[in-house]
């Protein structure tokens, strides 16, 4: 109950530290916000592309057995019917009929303690609901009188493309998911590179979803940013590659300094019927462990259906030994929203001395939003600011930097701390004598002197 | 006429490239096709990456008065009534009696020399497409038979967070241009960071028009991405600051090595009522000169619109003298895609000696998809294989790179200039003994030896 109270209290920090600073801006909140989506503001969208920046290296450019992609997010619609999702990709919902507010009717079933299975029918979940009637009561007023239950497909339609006003009956989807975009250009990959499976494709871009029940600040959200890397192997070689992605993938979190006692491992019990093994990697959120990561085994599903809906063989021949094959996939599919949470609240640190408490963020120097903030010791000596803004200048051609000069040094130190700025860079007086500047270190908060000639080497050597 | 079949040949070149080495593929091709939308392929993905890159460098990394942000496509739907889109964003078109294909008859009426005017009423259109009935034909069938001209909205609708059924009667949009996110969200960077006017916002995002025409591959397309800086100024100071931003933005694409005889400045003779003075930059297509950016002077429009609508009063007090204004807008905007081509277009290098023509791209270093392609002289000697893996090893940590050991030398150069790689090292017996290996520019195809230990230093020094 005390860890529960502390764990509130530190989401309650960090969504005010996002509004605050600038990481993150509820949408349209002139206009009173809009529909749980969220805006990165400053700070958040160097975060948010740094971590992008390192899923990519460790993903795409350091791999020889990947190549990047960037599809689109409209596709064709019967790619959607190919992938299950327009018959299969849906919520139970009902009404209630006094406040008329729209509820999850298996999360209100698991809330006593019902399971409703994925697979469950319509007719089954209905008369369950039937049963349970009285139990079960509106979150929203309270009342216990529901219609009843629809299945509400979870896929966001357009209107793109369509001039007429019927649109509605042949609708085009919003991807709700990114993967389908790398598994339809497999063909083009293969015919225009030369890759030979195993090799994989990666990409990163938008997918939507409507999730009548978006929650936890950027958790949940109706548009969200998935980093996908989707695996092809040889079927005698899937688990051989997929325990080598698993392990491939925990590091990476090592790799951007999250605590290994903040992840751990989930093993699905359900799998979806194609499914050979699937496993999370969940994160320690202050809401509790819930999915970072999906390292997934889904077996020939994939390019057996595009190959069915589509009336094209996808199907791979190995030249080595003449061996002709359906590529069996594992995939790696992280959230960038996900990610950037766990790293804030993996980061995020109060350091108590006597009376005071100086708030950190620990973050890792690859993903810092600012890399160096650089100050002249008072702002009202125009030879002290002329030469921080000669050392400024200098390092913003390669380091994301900033220019501070308002306050004392001390407050100046406390708002890059909040952000999690690695170096501080003060020009005194001693600095037009001799050249050199303090340069404070944000997690021990030691100085050292250093030369102006030779801080783009350091930082080069620090920071790249 | 000679000009314009050359020009027809450089575009089908070009497309024939993007597909042939993965720059570029039609979306959902193997559904035959969706909708005038493609997806970037392992090279598109990273020159596209690239531009990115050095565009939020120029506009945000190196500038102290300009801020990033990255806004939600899905927005409050009141501020596209704000904004004008709901009324005013729209294309007049009429349907085909016989094979019911849509048509912009704003277009029709230009054919034959009519100018249909954008603030034309639907009444007034009606009437000029009535009289000149006979003499419009339709560009699918040939028939001359039409319906009513109806004005149609270019912004893409959808059901977002709508779990009715007759969810069009309030349709959440899709936004129609990126710079929207940045008006709503000027509060909020004004109250979470030390930014005084003049500054700037800037941000990269998709966008989506239901343009009835999407043409010349990815010039003009229904889902894109912008790269946008709004700047915010004193209302005295707005044209200075837009001169400025002109020259800045022209320097740009000089920047990125397009040649400046293929731009030319446009000016804007019809302007919309509160917009200032507008210049587009006009890049030298195989299509003609056509709008590459925008750099528009929009007034204080935006802000006042957004202040009315929303109730939010989002004037800005000027501290320093106490003036209180409304902040004057002045805009880049730019399409990723458009700069795409334009980069290929400007960088596509035929060069004939004797019989044989290289193809090659010459396209600027920082740009290139893979900046560095390393070879071992041949595939079957495996100290050289293991040789020039560790040098590929080594490099790729910091530079995109390509391992290549298929075909006789000549063959891989031919395959990384069309590429536009920089740089190709071959690893041959000489490297084993003297631990040096052959470096080859691409542009001059000229050969140096160079050490493998100071290779890293090198490309430090060429490529960053």
């Amino acid at each position: 109950m005390a860890k529960n109270k502390e764990n509130n209290e530190l989401m309650e920090k960090i969504v005010s530290l996002c509004k605050r600073r600038g990481f993150v801006f509820p949408s349209s909140e002139i206009y009173g916000g809009f529909s749980a989506i969220y805006d990165f503001g400053p700070y958040g969208v160097e975060l948010s592309n740094n971590i992008k920046k390192e899923w990519w290296k460790a993903m795409v450019q350091i791999r020889e057995d990947v190549v990047g992609l960037d599809s689109a997010i409209f596709m064709h619609p019967k790619i959607w019917e190919a992938s299950g999702h327009v018959s299969g990709f849906s919520d139970p919902l009902a009404e209630c009929k006094k406040c008329h507010s729209r509820v999850r009717v298996d999360h209100l079933l698991e809330e006593i303690g019902i399971n409703a299975d994925e697979k469950m029918g319509l007719e089954e979940i209905n008369k369950i609901f039937e049963e349970n009637k009285g139990k079960i009561k509106c979150p929203s007023c309270g009342k216990d009188e529901f219609t009843d239950v629809k299945k509400f497909n979870l896929l966001v339609k357009s209107n793109l493309g369509n001039f007429t006003e019927d649109w509605n009956k042949e609708p085009i989807y919003l991807r709700g998911e990114t993967c389908q975009g790398i598994y339809v250009n497999f063909k083009n990959v293969l015919d225009s590179t030369r890759m030979k499976i195993p090799f994989g494709i990666a990409q990163i871009g938008k997918a939507f979803r409507n999730e009548i029940t978006a929650r936890q600040f950027i958790f949940r959200t109706r548009e969200f940013e998935q980093m996908e890397m989707q695996y092809f192997t040889n079927p005698d070689e899937e688990m051989k590659e997929y325990e080598k992605l698993r392990e491939y993938r925990w590091n990476f979190y090592l790799s951007l300094g999250i605590k290994e006692e903040n992840l751990k491992w989930h093993k699905h019990e359900n799998l979806v019927f194609y499914a050979k093994e699937a496993y999370d990697i969940e994160y320690n959120y202050p809401f509790g462990f819930s999915e970072l990561e999906g390292v997934h085994a889904r077996g020939d599903y994939d390019l057996t259906q595009h190959s069915k809906y589509s009336g094209k063989d996808l199907s791979y021949l190995d030249q080595s030994n003449n061996q002709k094959y359906m590529p069996h996939i594992i995939e790696s599919s992280v959230g960038t929203a996900r990610t950037f949470l766990a790293v804030l609240c993996d980061a995020y640190t109060e350091e108590k001395t006597g009376d005071d408490t100086r708030m950190v963020l620990k973050i890792d120097k690859k993903l810092a939003p600012v890399k160096i903030a650089i100050f002249p010791l008072l702002r009202n000596k125009p030879e002290l600011v002329r030469k921080a803004k000669e050392v400024y200048d200098n390092l913003k051609s390669q380091f994301m930097c900033e220019f501070d000069d308002n306050g004392n040094i001390g407050k100046r130190y406390r708002r890059q701390d909040e952000i999690g700025t690695p170096y501080c860079l003060t020009v005194d007086f001693d600095s037009l004598e001799k050249g050199d500047v303090t340069i404070r270190n944000r997690d021990d908060m030691k100085q050292e002197r250093i030369k102006i000639d030779n801080l783009m080497e350091y930082f080069k050597d620090n920071l790249s």
